[in-house]
């Protein structure tokens, strides 16, 4: 059983969905929750890309060898949540094993909550935690690519930007380091892209 | 006119393509640039995921409003360079104008240098530069989703790892951290993905 030391995650608040960008786009290692018929799963993924503000979309790539990947076309739901670098450990030990070797919210000692608008379970521990709706399903087969719809976002009061896992391969991370505005140099039309 | 203060970047040496996530999948903002028809452009791109490994798939959301959507469309082919945070300014110079100001090379004093597989230059003063050939167009009227293969890369031989700038939106950027291995928590045939 691997050692856990993990942080106080604070207050959640609603978060507009139409600006998960501030979380997504930076490219962190995520962990995507989901449930269906009794069987719920998390999995670590790393390749997802912003799709879209309003709607808010999110591009997700899920192998069809995840247990999840048949949970999410069922329930067309999952939940995206935000780890920090505290639970780095938990990350990789989410993606070592396979949804049938038993439940890994019992199994990493995660926290289920219950999700406002979609039937997927939140990570309590992820600093963030955006509840998305499957809305294309064609890319599935071709490239194991989902569509989903953000459709409410919960995210930590503080700090105002989290310290993030960025996965390189052959077991190397990179930590995300300090964050800094140059909103002087943009054009005012550009900053609201 | 911008300050310009930029590294010099160090010899650089064919990659494998197939391990190009080491420096795409931690989602650093890229400079695409691309030509056709005597015209060449730059654009600045933050959405964008690794699609596969074999044949090396990124699939990039290149909005029809640029001006490489169109000269992309007709070479059927990018480069992705990896700028580095010593680059900033040059980012966002990039980002805060339209093709049609003038040449972005010449502006933003970059160097362009001639691709070995594809038509479009590569950015000399970028850490990383990959050479894509557009691989399915029938994405772009839907999501303006652009998937490419990569077929070339070019990777400064040092630093192993480079420092990039990553977007949050709204001006402010994530400049990326420290790199360590967590190989020893991996399972085995989880460091071959």
């Amino acid at each position: 059983m691997m050692q856990i030391r993990r942080k106080q995650i604070s207050r959640k608040r609603d978060f507009p969905v139409d600006d998960i960008r501030r979380f997504l786009e930076p490219g962190p290692i995520v962990l995507v929750s989901s449930a269906s018929k009794g069987r719920r799963n998390i999995m670590t993924m790393g390749w997802h890309m912003i799709m879209g503000f309003s709607p808010s979309l999110v591009g997700c790539f899920i192998w069809d060898q995840n247990e999840s990947h048949e949970l999410i076309r069922r329930s067309k739901a999952c939940v995206i949540n935000v780890p920090t670098a505290d639970l780095i450990e938990t990350v990789i030990g989410v993606g070592n094993c396979h949804g049938s070797e038993g439940d890994k919210f019992d199994r990493f000692s995660l926290t289920p909550r219950p999700a406002k608008k979609v039937d997927a379970p939140l990570i309590a521990e992820c600093y963030a935690n955006f509840e998305c709706k499957l809305v294309d399903t064609s890319l599935i087969r071709r490239y194991s690519l989902f569509v989903f719809e953000c459709v409410k976002a919960h995210v930590a009061t503080k700090p105002k930007y989290p310290t993030t896992v960025h996965y390189r391969g052959h077991g190397v991370f990179m930590i995300s380091g300090h964050n800094r505005s140059y909103r002087r140099l943009f054009k005012p039309e550009m900053l609201e892209e």
